[in-house]
Order: structure tokens, then sequence, then C-alpha cells
């Protein structure tokens, strides 16, 4: 039996331990992202970045900590997430004989919390960068940590500390921040699809997992491996709701104070965790080349005893025309190391293309490539030049070829219902998915006890069409 | 007389202002990164990254907070941080009737701090991670926030929080951490030279100064316009005073466990606030081209009903073509904006080049610029075309010239005196700047009193020679 059918959540840990991507720390809760997932995370920074740039976002950063009397000011806001914060209460420590404490003279008056997100802060903040309708949009967004005090942790997908961007925007008029907000949703699902590689159905939140403080969330959701689904980032609409509590105005042509209008958005190192459950097999790792630190690795078979000059000069060559064609390439050139080690560790992190090259290949002028996804059925020996020069579209027909897959998987694997009672036959029948039920079967009393016996939740509202418009149904499906 | 000479201290804060780079926070002593100013640090981290990399450096990811306990490890190190550290002590809070507290029944058994520098957690990471002589050396870096609760703030140079870059290296032998805490040094030096335009002195710290539980810091010290000092960044040579209290020990090549030798070394936001120092005049901000988010702006003459077509699609076109050769081009195209504002604007803001385009220079194919670090005296007026064919060069300029300001106004503030008397007849005498004393004259009783007097720190023993040799000085002033 395959490892991931056995134990999905053992696999998973597994897969991130082969590959270095993390690991626990001695503080509870959070992991420390060690330097080849940290690549990724970087990779993913640098290329959304780029997007919402384009988009007019501008970046800056507000601080950490946040006063806890800004919690208070949005009632919704601090139910949602007063149960989870850390809380700093004292600014200096003290040396009592060799004991190190908290030094009681050192209380602050009013505790802060670290910043489970910054609507407040940054809300407080627009109150005063915004004057004018001329102000108005006004997009911005931070790369930064924030903590959330989770009881049932797992590395990336669920850490007290995380990383993220989170974007807030502000607008003069309700469509704007409405529009706005299911348009990040659009800018989110086109992201993951391009360099995730990832299929996600895009919804709106029902009530009940609505974000605290929001008027609307929107939300995409992929499907993992175990055919759970996993909520990938959120966009919410927070109409005037923000702007009341932090009094954001703006003077209108006509010279009239007006309530902005305001929305959130937000992707985390979660997507981490997405990627893996997504692509990852019983092996290891599979990385979208888009967002691979490594996109191909070259493994020359260097024998001992013999002069591997020529075939590391080689390997070299080959890494400079690659990367002069801005692919990110390395070689193991490590004589230690067995080749079998090799081809292993590369496997293992979920290099797209491994090449290889040994002494018969050198004089041919010839070059193995294999991909990571296919494994040894795409293992082909072709010639060095054609290689590179085929080498952009390999990757990218490597991309193409991976999100197909998870989109067909996650189709195969979603099924509609059109009524309560075949839902729960369904599941009770051993089926892991999603499905899609009307709205109104949701609503019936017997739903809760279906849904608690299968540990299902309403996961979105899917819209029906690129406008945005929703249907009559919501899918609902077990969850990380 | 000019606002620098005035008030310096006011004029610095006003020049942070009207540039927009960062304003006051409602938590103590934090500071908002405000879009221009967070630009600026992106340039930074972003062309600084590009070096450590083709260092070996890897970036990871720690977590914000620390256990105490880990502080207590290294005595020095809790000695030179305990006194100034935010401590976490409880995880939820709890709405009393609406009165939003403290859960007390939520209190950490070990309280956390949120990390001021994190030397200790990532210590214990090397003691895992190292595992053989083969494993060194480590390089590990990350791009963090920090927080060291300071009484006095200001914006910049000394804020509660701030982000930084903490590499953190590991090596087999004394003779290695020794030899890459000055290699990192020059890096900095560099960096500083070639990216910010500015001059510095690199040295080793006075026993005095040194990082708490490093055997040798060294430091590269600028001189700001008010002839004070400002420590840029600093390199530690931690020897293996980590390695004990972290146990992080490696087998070497004989099958035998010794302990690492380990160096740790960062710059911060700080570099801000020096080149704000270094370089800016009355008028406001001036940035060294390499790190401006704009480069070049265009202003272009626009004449209120008048069809203005032509003049933007030139406009256009120019930045177009800037953007192509990769320099950071923007157009204030803005139709109710006055011109003169737009140029004010452009001024505060700092940006290298102005260019002006009117009508007159739109039919002779001819346009403006201006020098922002020379101002008014450097307005040239040639063609379009071969504007664009020297921008690259004129900023090249412009950068290379800020340097040679910066580095002749600190040599001529720069003064050798032989005695302690002769020192003390020069700040008597109003001197502001730097004096390189022998190091013997500072270790005279009457040394304190003079340096109390004057308000003098021993800033650094500066290397005579690339060797790092030391010669039998130390450099003394005012400081920040």
């Amino acid at each position: 039996m395959s490892a991931r059918k056995e134990d999905f959540s053992k696999w998973y840990l597994k897969v991130i331990q082969d590959a270095g991507l993390s690991e626990n720390s001695p503080v509870r809760g959070c992991m420390t992202m060690k330097p080849y997932g940290y690549a990724i995370w970087e990779l993913i920074r640098d290329e959304f970045n780029k997007i919402i740039k384009e988009d007019g976002v501008k970046n800056c950063y507000f601080p950490l900590l946040i006063p806890m009397s800004y919690f208070a000011k949005e009632a919704e806001h601090v139910e949602g997430f007063a149960k989870e914060v850390a809380v700093v209460t004292h600014y200096r420590l003290k040396n009592n004989d060799g004991n190190l404490g908290i030094d009681e003279n050192a209380k602050l008056e009013e505790p802060y919390v670290i910043r489970p997100t910054s609507e407040t802060i940054i809300g407080e903040a627009m109150s005063r960068w915004i004057k004018s309708y001329r102000d108005l949009p006004l997009k911005l967004n931070q790369w930064a940590n924030v903590m959330r005090w989770e009881m049932r942790t797992r590395p990336f997908l669920r850490t007290a500390e995380f990383l993220w961007q989170e974007g807030h925007n502000a607008f003069a008029t309700e469509e704007e921040s409405s529009e706005n907000a299911k348009q990040v949703l659009r800018i989110y699902q086109n992201f993951v699809r391009d360099y995730l590689a990832m299929y996600s159905i895009g919804g709106t939140k029902t009530k009940e997992e609505r974000f605290g403080g929001a008027k609307e969330t929107y939300t995409f959701e992929s499907m993992m491996q175990d055919g759970k689904s996993l909520q990938s980032g959120t966009s919410h609409d927070l109409s005037n709701n923000f702007a009341k509590a932090f009094n954001i105005l703006y003077q209108n042509k006509d010279g009239k104070q007006e309530l902005a209008y305001t929305t959130s958005w937000g992707i985390t190192t979660r997507l981490i965790g997405a990627i893996i459950m997504s692509h990852s097999d019983d092996d290891g790792l599979i990385l979208p080349p888009k967002i691979a630190p490594t996109q191909i690795i070259i493994l020359p078979f260097i024998k001992k005893n013999t002069d591997n000059t020529l075939l590391l000069q080689k390997c070299d060559e080959i890494k400079q025309k690659l990367q002069s064609r801005g692919i990110r390439t390395e070689v193991d050139g490590d004589m230690d190391k067995r080749f079998s080690d090799k081809i292993w560790n590369s496997i293992r992190k979920g290099i797209p293309l491994r090449l290889e090259l040994g002494e018969r290949e050198l004089e041919k002028e010839m070059i193995t490539y294999v991909r990571r996804d296919l494994g040894k059925i795409s293992k082909t020996t072709i010639s060095i030049d054609e290689f590179i020069e085929n080498s952009d579209s390999l990757l990218n027909e490597m991309q193409v070829d991976m999100y197909e897959k998870h989109k067909n998987f996650t189709n195969q694997n979603t099924k509609r219902c059109a009524t309560l009672e075949e839902c729960e036959k369904l599941f009770e029948s051993g089926f892991i998915g999603f499905v899609e039920l009307p709205l109104s079967e949701t609503e019936k009393e017997e739903y809760d006890k279906v849904a608690s016996t299968y540990k299902l939740t309403r996961r979105c509202m899917p819209f029906v069409d690129e406008n945005f418009n929703l249907g009559e149904s919501v899918i609902v499906a077990k969850s990380y």
C-alpha cells in the first residue's frame, strides 16, 4: 500500500523532513523554516509581489505589536481573535542571584498583543492617511509574521507563528470594495494556477465561516490528495465596519465626510503545505517548476580513480547555459556521495528535472533527463544542445501537466448530490472528496448530524461563472 | 542659517516626514514604515541578498519567540539583552462584560521573549544541524523583525522594533570564524560604499562596546553631517562561546568531537537613517541612485485648457525607454497638481534625476534634467535621445560623486591628535567630528572626564590596511 494511502498525515511529515523544508522548533507550535523551505517561500513572495505591484499595491510595514484596546473596537473582530493571541505584559527581565526572571517593576500599563492580523492598526493609520477622495483607492500590503496561539499545530498548515502577506485596501464606495474583494480572489486563483499548478474552487464562505468583522469572506479551496479541502487564502469585504471602528473618513467631491470601504486579503506559508499535499508522491516532494528553488539538477556520473575533469567541466558548461536562460540550475559534483544517493536526494527535494551525464553520454554530446513528476517512464536521452534548446518548454510542460493532473483529480473526486440523503450515502460508502449540495439541503435539521458523523464542513458556495455569480449550492468536505 | 545647522535633529525628522518615509505608530517606540521608506528597505534587502547568496549564505526563518531559559545560557549575552526585551506571558484575552482583559488562566509556564537577536535559538538549531566537518562552514541568514525595548527612540536610528538581516555562520576553526567576521565587515563596507554611497571606517570595538558573548566585535562607523558617528552594522566573532552554551559540536576528520566557532552579523533599517544624515540637504532627502525607488521622475509641463496628449505620450515613451534599460522611472502626469509642487515633491523625495518636459522642448525633441544632489546648477537641456543614451552614466556619476563627497566630508572632519590634551582643546574650540587618538591616551585617568564633558565614546580601533591589521589608535567622537 502506498505511503499516502496508509497514513497521509505521517507521509506529509516525512515529505517535509526528507526534503528539509522545516522542523519543529523549541517554541510551542512554531516551526523553523529551513533553507530549502524558505527558498520556496521567497519565490512565492517575489512572484506574487510582482503581480500585486502591477495592481498598484504599495508595500509597507506596520508594528508587530497592537495595543489591546484596539482589538475591542470592532466587536466581531475581537470575538474572532481574542481566544488565540500572544500577550506582551512586561518589557524587562531580571537576574535574581543567577536566576533569570521577569522584572515585575517593568509591567506595561496596557498590554500589547502580537498581531494575529493587522486590520486594527492599519485601520488606525488609514484614518490619518486618507483625507480626500483623491487618496482613494489606497492599496497597502505587508509581508510579515503573525501569531495565533493554535493548540493543534502541523507544519505549514497550522502554526502559532506564520509568514504571510496581508493586503489592506480602501475605497470610496461599497460597490468598489465588494468588487475588489472578488477581484483579489481571482488574482489569487490565477496565481496558484499559474505558479503552484493548483486547481481551486472559488466562492464565498457561509456566514459561520466568515472573518470576524467582514461582510463577506471569499475563499478558494483546493483538494488535497486525501480528498480533504484546504482553504488556501481568503479575501474579505469589510464593508465600512472597520472604517466605523477606526474613523476612516474621506471628503467626497462635494466636500462632505464619508466613510471609506475596506477589504483585506491574505495568503500564507500554508501554501507550501498545499503544494506538498496537492502534488507530491510516495517518493517525496514534487515541486511545480515555477517555484522550485532548483529547477534542474545535473548529476555527473563520477568514477573513482578516474580523471573526471572533462565531465565536471561539461556539467558546469551546461549549468552556465541553462542559467543564462534564467533557469535555476545546480550541479551535484560531490566526489564522495554515491550516484544513487544523489538521485534520491534530487527526488526527495522534488527538483523538476534531473539530468544524468556519464562518460558515455559525454562522448556523444548526449544527456539523459528524467521528469520528477513522471519518473522513470520519462527517461529520455537526447543531444545536449537539443536539451538546452528545449529546457524552457520541458519545464513549462511539466508545470501545465501538474495543473491538469490536479484539476482532473479534483473533478474526479467531486460529486453532485441532489439531496442530503444522497450525500450521506456517498460518505457512508467510503467516499472522500467534495460534495456539492443544494444550499437548502444543508439548512435541514438533519444536516448537522451528517456533518458531524463524517466531519464535514461547508467549504464555500462556489461561483458559477466568471462574473462571480453564486449558484444555489455549497461544497461540503472534510478539511484542514 | 541652514536647517541642518540650526537644529539637526529637527531637520532629520522633517526630512523623514516630507519624504513620507515613516511615522510614529501608536505602539511605544515603534514606527510605521510608509510605502516610500519601505521601498528603500526592499531595495537594500534585495541588493544585499544577492551579495550574500554569492557568498554561499542560505536564508531561513527562525521563530519570533525565544524561551526565556535560552537567554540564561550565555552569561554575557543575557547581561547585554535582559534589560530591554518584550516578554510574552499569556496566550489569551478574555471578555469580561464587555471589558477586554488578559485571561489569567492562560498564563505560560515559561515566558517567551520576543527575539532581540537570535544567537540562542539559531545556536540550538546548529547543534542539531551540524554533525560532521562536512557540514561546515554553515552560513545562515534571516531577514526578520526584532525588538529591543528602547527608552529613547528616534525613527530608523533607534526603535523598539526594527527590521534587519542577521547572519549566523559556523566554522571548524577559530581562525576561520575570526577571518569570516572580518570578511563580512568588508562585504558590509563595500556594500554601503557601492549602494548607499557611504564612506565608513572599519575596525574593532573596544571591549566595553563588544556584543554580549563575542570575543571581538567589528564595526563600521560613518560620519553624519553633524559630525557624529553612526554605527552602521556589526560583525561578531563569537569564538566558541555560543558553541559551548548550545553544544554546537562536529566530528572532525579523525572522528573526534570538536566545538564549532561561530560568527553573527547584522545590518538594519538604521541604514536608512544613515543615508538621510549622510547625504540629505536643507531641501530634504537625497537618495543614492542605486537604492532610490524612483531613479528618474519625468514632469510634463501641463497647460490647462490645452490638449496635452502629445506631451503625455512623449513622457510615457521616454519612461518606457528608460525602464527597458532597467531604470526605475515614473511620470507625474497629475493634471491637478501645480508644476512647482511637483518639483518640490520630487526634491523632498530625493529622486536622483528630474526631467522637465514642456511644449517648447517637445517641439525640438529636447529635455531638461536636474540632478537632485547638485540642484539648479546642474540644469541641462539636451536632446531626448542623448539623455536616454547617457541616463545610466548620469546616474552612476551621481552615485560616485555622492560617495566622494561623503568621503571628503569625513576626512575633512577627522583629526589626529597625539595627546589627550590636544584632543580636549580641539573639542573645546567647538570642533565636531572624529578624533583619532593613540590608544594609550584613552587609557589615562583623565580620559573619562574629557569624554564625559564632550560626550565622546570610543567608536572603534581602525584597521590600518587591507589586511585588517590594527594600529595603535582609537577613533573618539559623539555618536548616535
